[in-house]
């Protein structure tokens, strides 16, 4: 279904690895809605994943950076915009990663070599791509610049680690650039503070199904899937959503608005419950 | 420039006086993306305003109802559901008033039975058509509810008296109702806190040219007006957003996450050397 | 323990009931920190309650009023500042009362009688106390006013049914009221959110035990009791926490702040496994 | 005036430059409270401020330490708790500096290498310092720690810069660490986040005078000063608030509540009138 909502956009992608990933589906949609992609990822992600053949999809070309190198940004905004002859209308920033994490560095024993890694690769590389574009002025007037974000950035969520930080500079990252690009070119720069999704990289946090579950019960509508995630961007890389800016836009089912639901409480409840049947044999 | 978002959606709006409301550029910007619509005020302000003329370009009913009488609200229901012949996709609530402002009460003064008034007119009427919708079954399942607010409920503003409060009732109202319209039949329920617009309501508010000038000046897109508004919120009714809810999404040109800006502080800046200026020629 | 914090002030203190309550313990400790106090509750809940075993504790007056009532708190403020001599240097507000929990009508059945009552006494009564105050210049300069809010003014918790609207209108009016009191009279005024408390009032909201039992094992250093919020607030009645106005101020081991804990992680995970425990035996 | 709130209590002060510096009140009253201190900075500040003669009067021993520097910290807290004989019960984080402010590098011109030193410096030191004390077992259950933050954590003001993006971090580090100080040893991280105060440091900012003059006129109580945050640091030390943890706390006298007072709008739109003024002469 298309509502051509993006009709004659071009847009700049960064983040797709493989079909679960969250920027693959947004990429899809922004193709069905119109749009002309430039796709981008890291030498190895695009080794690692199936980028090329989502760009075949969606018509794409496919232009390697790696986000925290600026140079490299400069080459992929100068292809890019030759690609699709022209400034970007939108750009989704779709990139996380923390080698603490990785490597099981638990937050009381980061390793500040991998956390810098983990600030620049996560946040400081949406400032480079930002600070990239705009003196390259590759984003066109009242352009939409999103990234993805987690609650995580407001709410400490055990074995997040060092990527809460990271998350948190993301967010302020989108409201300093925000007031520049904006009162400058009128772009508007939000994050999309996301359901936990189980893409490859979500996956990779510790105990991440049965939170997963957690947030499913907790959240009067369930989690938000990529699929719906990238029915949401569509609506902010368009016209409709111009005087939106510097926010961040919690898309989560009703998640981060609720304390308790039934539901969620129910299973716990229930874990309570299984403690005093489990004590109860242990003690009799 | 129509998207078709709302094709074969039906909708029931809420508060459009004249030409200035913000309801009223909804229900045009509704009906172009293909919804039909059920207009409503109460008997009074369809005398005042020119809510027929609009009703009469967007192809709509009207059926008069005070918001705040349940009885009134049960009517407007069937009524509205045998218009358009069968559940709204969609409802907007933009209604609020204060006897206390109206009739020149300060906050430190207020009357308490015009307080319940504003209440009564401004949050609980929100509660009130949600309530009798939900027992009506009025609303389809992943509709679409959305209230308008204003920054007031977050952050004190001299002169907004007891509105303040109505909307931060109100948006606790959209979340809480949210919970249980999520749950139960996957309707979501947001606000959208909206940049200072110069509607009839809000130009009674006191020094209210001079604020918008400041708010202009410290969003770096400029104010959001009830056009875009307007655009906004069609994208909330659209299939686009199904899990955003039990939100307050400010649509304010950014205002809601400035500090200061440098166009506004010019301004202040110019008023500190007015004040010197001036003093300097009375001590002359 | 004292420290002399309130040494020579004077206060009032609405919502004893008896030694459950949150304001018992406020008493007291305000007592052992060298405070003169006058202590108020409606007529019924004095029958009820031990406020006067607390008063002869506590070397205090009694003054009935219901707090809804301008009449009765004019009396109360009139005959308070009689009996301590002067002005107040602090006032605790700690009233919250729904009688749609009470009738057990749910949040989507509510009655507006009763939602109209649950109103007035948790949230304008708030009002009303201060109106009535500022008329009667009963509160010093550099005075401090509390009241006791709960985090569902932001976060909908299942069961909390209208307080979670009347907390985040009583959070607005402290913002709406500190602003004016604060530049005419340098009078601060704040909410405390507090971890749910085991107090009768409390223990009314449906399924209170394990919502208990999960905040304790969300927080980082569990649930803050009612003695602990008796401290937390005589640091914001002492002259050290001048400049702290407006602020809806979390006292809850970090609840607010969390995402997820392990420890409540693990209880959930635990209640996943009971239910996978349990079909498989069903299932056999 | 002491209440002997922190009697027998051991404290750590990062951040005394001068007699300017927040952290030199928070000194001076910490020992006026019953404290005994230890206090450090960076060799270049101890040359170029006063920190030797606050350590006289305070009766302080001073460590040097570069806070972005492992080792240098874990010196510190080893000689530190040689000082004062034992563990500390309460730690200062009060460092913060852009050498992209300091060299006039605007947002949309960043060094990199400068982001990275902001970052180190403004919010990884605060990392760090807990990292390092957690290792050494430096800090006393139900021990205390607080940061120095700003509002522009969440609301961009123009040429706060980089800064803002690092009090973001730093604000996101104190609830992620709190989480796990907090349920292992009962140590509470909180953030205060305070007026604009002239502070060496501070008045680089771009603008400052004005925008602690726009400041002083939103705030129902005026600015805090360094003085008044002195006294709140205080009580946040004491054992009065354990269970407060995890929060960023407003100590601004209310601007962080206010949307706009009469006394800011009266500058501003005098600014207005002003220019009408001009612009009335020049078409003359």
């Amino acid at each position: 279904m298309s509502y051509n909502l993006l009709k004659g956009k071009r847009g700049l992608i960064f983040g797709v690895l493989n079909d679960k990933s969250i920027a693959w589906r947004v990429a899809e949609r922004a193709y069905e809605e119109g749009a002309q992609l430039v796709l981008t990822n890291t030498p190895v992600s695009i080794r690692l994943g199936t980028i090329n053949e989502l760009a075949k999809r969606v018509n794409a070309a496919v232009v390697p950076a790696d986000a925290t190198k600026v140079e490299d940004l400069e080459n992929l905004v100068r292809k890019g915009m030759e690609h699709v002859g022209g400034q970007f209308d939108f750009v989704l920033h779709s990139i996380g990663m923390s080698p603490n994490v990785r490597k099981g560095h638990t937050y009381d024993e980061l390793d500040y070599t991998f956390l810098q890694q983990t600030l620049d690769i996560s946040a400081i590389s949406f400032h480079k791509m930002l600070q990239v574009c705009r003196k390259a002025d590759a984003i066109s007037e009242w352009g939409s610049v999103v990234a993805l974000s987690y609650i995580a950035a407001q709410r400490t969520l055990y074995g997040y680690n060092d990527m809460a930080d990271a998350k948190a500079m993301l967010e302020s990252i989108a409201r300093s650039f925000g007031y520049i690009y904006g009162r400058e070119k009128k772009i508007r720069i939000n994050t999309v503070s996301q359901s936990p999704t189980p893409t490859t990289a979500g996956s990779g946090i510790m105990g991440f199904d049965n939170l997963v579950d957690f947030a499913e019960r907790m959240s009067p509508l369930g989690n938000a899937n990529a699929e719906d995630c990238a029915s949401y961007i569509v609506t902010l890389f368009s016209d409709l959503t111009r005087k939106v800016t510097m926010q961040n836009l919690f898309h989560d089912g009703g998640y981060s608005s609720m304390g308790m639901s039934f539901r969620a409480m129910k299973v716990y409840n229930e874990g309570l419950e299984y403690r005093d049947v489990k004590e109860d044999k242990t003690h009799r």
